[in-house]
Formats: structure tokens, C-alpha cells, sequence
């Protein structure tokens, strides 16, 4: 019997992936070690829950996909991994990354392995053909996705249609990826999961946009992060970006200016482009732009699935995650 | 209709492949670039050769293997590209590797792409599921080898055993899944395809011993490295480590004195080592050791295989790689 409490599915994840973690083996050491640490650092595992509450919605049986579940998430560990050396990265999660507790190549190896495992999770799962196509396809995206990211750093004309194609590449398809999956586990109409992917889609941007929201309008004492962290390393960000489009000519310049200085002082650039960002109104037209896409999603899930009364407990759910504040 | 002429699987080979570079995207050209770079430099393609030696062994259609052998060669680069960034490589193949002619990150995520572009072959192979299962522990096992290959520069005490583990890890075990998976793709018996595997990992241990010998007694004018190379960089190879372990106590102080040498001749050293490799005649019970590998191989081959003429055309090709001298 599928269980429609969340804390259940979470819970049933939780038992699968310490089984899974335990499984592992303990040699070579410099192999595993940091495959377990970096397990243990406890995520919010939002990407195996979307897995299970899309298997749930089509009434499938949660126990057969828990090795999806397990999938996406080593994946997205995986990515983690691997993107934590390339932006050098010291801290996730609170805790040391793998390249810094250890080195480089360790972390790279680390990853590596981690994709596999991701791979053996697909292959033991319900319809794994079926998955296995789906999933690589948006892992060759997410690579996509952190190229473009690095790309940008060194670019300077960043286009609003460029970043969001970016950040749906890097964050979004994996939302949607797990959607799908879990549809397609429960046996859903093929259209039917494709109209979950394409919901996973719109929730990922509008989880992504949020985040480059709180970033500047968040309480950092909730967020855990320094507050304009993005204005200060000079982030493309979607606020950057339509910052700079819409902005008239003496706002433009003062923005160059900002974004230009080699030495300053942290909280007054972030006050004078905060305040660039308020004459603009990007607080409101962000949060516009961010509903719209939650807007989209719930239609979509609504339309998708028959199940009003799952749908309406999964829709609620997201808004709660809407009201984030971290 | 399979073909027996090898020059006629290369080519075949060859064709898929190039088309499967073909279908590559460009963009983003940060990370296909480099991919395309490193697949064009052409490498002897040895694993997907023996994929399609093996159907042929078994009299099954080439053709339809051509995805898992473009499966085990993507694999292969993509453990090249990865191990190149581990030990600085600067060169492969006599050309520049990624990660020095772009950087490390974006050699990561080539890496990566290159893994997910395997795992896209098996999944269009036939007998996919049986494919990616041994695929998936072949994969685990070379970055286990890999992590015990770095492991080994740190530590005083390497056996003979420990190290024959790490080649078979590292090496072997790739070309023994090559030989299973086209044993499997050609339809051949499970228990047969697994004798392949076997006898796969037995000429994969005689390739990697090779090597070794190579380095010392090998042409440096056929092999176009720097001769003893691995005596000069202290790499516990098997000669190495054997001459540790049957030397005497004024032959193992030498071998000692010349490891702990910060600054040293290297052609004085090399000849130093060499020659306490030639007072315990290892040339010669390397030679036996690498035979012995062969022939457990040759064995294994014709007992699997019941088409005496494809198996002994397969050994007499192997015999011509026996005597390579480079």
C-alpha cells in the first residue's frame, strides 16, 4: 500500500539509502571514506522525495522505487563532488567538501564512482530502459548546465534567456528528471510522465530563481549565507542581468561601476546595488516571474494526473516549500 | 554476415565511430571540444576490437555490436581523461592532454560527458541489461584499481599480490568485460561469456606485465619513452617489487640507497637498478610470469568457444601483440 504522508516516503527513502551506504565497501579507504562522508552530510533530499510523491500520485508501489530515489540522488551527489572542485569550494552542506578534507583526485575518483553507483540504482529499478534514457540524457544536461555556468563567469554579455537556459540545464531538469522517473516507476501513461517532467521543470526554475531572490531580499540570519553574497562576487544572477536591461544610463554606469571595482567595501556594494535593484521594482518583478512558473507546474500536475486528492496534498506541499526562507 | 578479417572490424568500428562523434553537439564548445579533441586522437582501440573479435567468435552480428564496443572505447577515455589530471599528464598519445590544454575543470566534465555517452551505447546494445551489469562493475573496479595505483606512491610496503590486484583492477579487468560483453552480444552461453571474461583478464594482466618489462628492456627507440622511465620516477612495478623481494641484504641496501635519492644521474641510475634486476635474472622469470598469463588466456579461449578456426585466428593475432615492442 502506497502512504500519502510525506514523512513516511522520506522515512522509507531514509531506510533504502542507509542500507545502500552501508552496503558499500570499505577498501580501498581513500575510495569509500569520502563517498560515505559525503553521504552522510544529510541534504534536504527533495530530489528522491519528488521521485517518490510522483510515484505516489499515480498510486504506484514507493518500495520498487526506491532505487530510482536512490538514483537521482547519488547523481546528484555526484555533481556536487565534482562541482565543489571546480568552484573550489570550501564548505557544503556546513561541513569540509571532499576535495578540501582530502584533495583533488580523490574527490574526482569520489564522483566518478558515485555516477556509477547512480547507474546500478537505474538498472535495478522498474522500467529501467525506460529510466535509464531519461536519466542520461538529463545527466548529459546537468554537464551542459555547469559549463554554461563557468562559461558566464568569463563572459560579459549574459543574456536573461542565456541564464535561464543555464540554470534549467543545471538545476531544473533534474527536478523534472525525478518527476518523471517516478511516474514512469508507478506505471503512468507515457504523456502522462512527460507532463511531470515538464512540471519538475518549471518547479526547479522557480526553486532556482528563489534562491538568487533570498540571496538579496532574505534574512541572512535565516539563510545561513552572508546577505548579497552573489553582488559581491558578481554573479550573473537573474537580478544582474534584468538589472542591467532594464536599468537607464546613469543606473547602468553605477552598476558597471559596482561590478568593475577591484577593492570595496562588501556591505556598500551591496547597499548601492540593492538599492539599484529597488528603483527597478526587481523585487516585485521577481516574484512575478517566480510564481508564474509555480503557476504553470500546478497546472500541469493537475492536468496530468487524475488523482485530485494526491495532487492537491503534492501542491500544497510545494507551497510550503514556496514560503522558504532559506 | 560477420566478418573474420580484423582489418574489417577496425573499420566497421571505425565508421560507427566517427559517426558517433559526428552526432556530437557543439555547444557549449567548452565541453565538446575537448571531447572531440581527445576521441580524435586515436588511440590503437584495442577494447572495441575485442568486442567484435568475440561476436565474431561466436559468429554473431557485428553490427549490432558496434554500441557496446563504442561503449568500453568512450569509457576508456573517459578514465584517461580523469587519470591524465590525477598524475599531470602532460601529454597522451604524443599530444597535449585536456586538462593542460583547456584546465582541469573543464577535463572533469568532459570526463564525465564521456562516462554518460557510455552508459548511452550499452543502453541501445543488445542484451542491454546484462551488459551494463558487468559494465557497472567493471567501472566500480577501475576506479578502485586507479585509487590503489595512487595509494601505492604513498605507501613504503607494496606486495607483489597487492599490486597484482591493482593492474587486474586498473587494466585487465576492462579488456575481460570487453570479451564478455561481446561474447554476450553475439549470444554465446553465459557460463562461455564468462570463461571470455576470464581469459579476457589473463591478457590483460600479460598486456599490463608487458608494460613493465618494456620499460626496462624495451627499445626506448621503438617504445618512444625515456628507457626506465619507471626505475627513475620509483614506481613499484613488478620488477621492482620482485627485486625487493629476492634480493639480498647488500643488493636490497642499493636498490634502497637509489630509491631514497633526491638527486641522482638517471641513466646512472637506471643502469644501477637494472643491473641488480639482472643478478636475480628477473628478464627471464617476468618473461615466464607473462607466458604463463598468455597461456592460461589461450586456454580459456578454446575451451569457451566451439569454432576452432575463429579461436585460433583470435590467438594468432595475440600473438602478434605478444611481440610488440611498444
Amino acid at each position: 500500500m502506497p502512504t500519502t504522508s510525506y514523512k513516511d516516503l522520506s522515512q522509507s527513502f531514509g531506510e533504502y539509502f542507509t542500507s545502500f551506504k552501508g552496503s558499500l565497501p570499505a577498501t580501498p579507504g581513500n575510495l569509500y571514506d569520502p563517498v560515505k562522508y559525503f553521504l552522510d552530510l544529510d541534504g534536504k533530499r527533495v530530489r528522491p522525495l519528488l521521485v517518490l510523491i510522483a510515484v505516489d500520485c499515480f498510486k504506484g508501489d514507493v518500495k520498487k522505487a526506491l532505487p530510482a530515489a536512490a538514483a537521482v540522488e547519488l547523481f546528484h551527489n555526484f555533481s556536487l563532488i565534482h562541482d565543489d572542485i571546480m568552484d573550489k569550494a570550501p564548505l557544503r552542506r556546513g561541513k569540509q567538501t571532499v576535495h578540501d578534507k582530502w584533495n583533488n583526485n580523490i574527490a574526482i575518483l569520489s564522483g566518478d564512482v558515485l555516477l556509477v553507483k547512480a547507474y546500478q540504482q537505474i538498472a535495478i529499478s522498474q522500467n529501467a530502459g525506460a529510466l535509464q534514457e531519461i536519466f542520461s540524457r538529463t545527466a548529459i544536461e546537468v554537464c551542459e548546465g555547469q559549463q554554461y555556468d563557468m562559461d558566464f563567469e568569463n563572459r560579459k554579455n549574459v543574456s536573461l534567456d542565456d541564464y535561464l537556459e543555464m540554470i534549467k540545464l543545471k538545476t531544473a531538469v533534474l527536478l523534472a528528471c525525478s518527476l518523471q522517473m517516478g511516474a514512469l516507476c508507478a506505471g503512468a501513461e507515457p504523456k502522462a510522465a512527460e507532463v511531470f517532467y515538464s512540471a519538475g521543470r518549471n518547479l526547479g526554475m522557480a526553486f532556482q530563481l528563489t534562491d538568487d531572490h533570498l540571496d538579496v531580499f532574505g534574512d541572512s540570519g535565516k539563510t545561513g549565507k552572508q546577505e548579497g553574497g552573489d553582488i559581491i562576487s558578481n554573479k550573473k544572477t537573474w537580478l544582474l542581468i534584468k538589472a542591467l536591461e532594464l536599468a537607464g544610463a546613469s543606473q547602468k554606469r553605477t552598476l558597471e561601476e559596482w561590478v568593475a571595482k577591484k577593492e570595496f567595501d562588501s556591505s556598500e556594494k551591496v547597499k548601492a546595488v540593492k538599492n539599484i535593484f529597488s528603483e527597478l521594482q526587481l523585487k516585485g518583478i521577481l516574484e512575478k516571474e517566480i510564481d508564474t512558473y509555480y503557476e504553470k507546474a500546478f497546472t500541469e500536475l493537475r492536468t496530468a494526473c487524475p488523482n485530485r486528492e494526491k495532487i492537491e496534498t503534492f501542491i500544497s506541499f510545494i507551497k510550503t516549500l514556496m514560503r522558504r526562507e532559506k
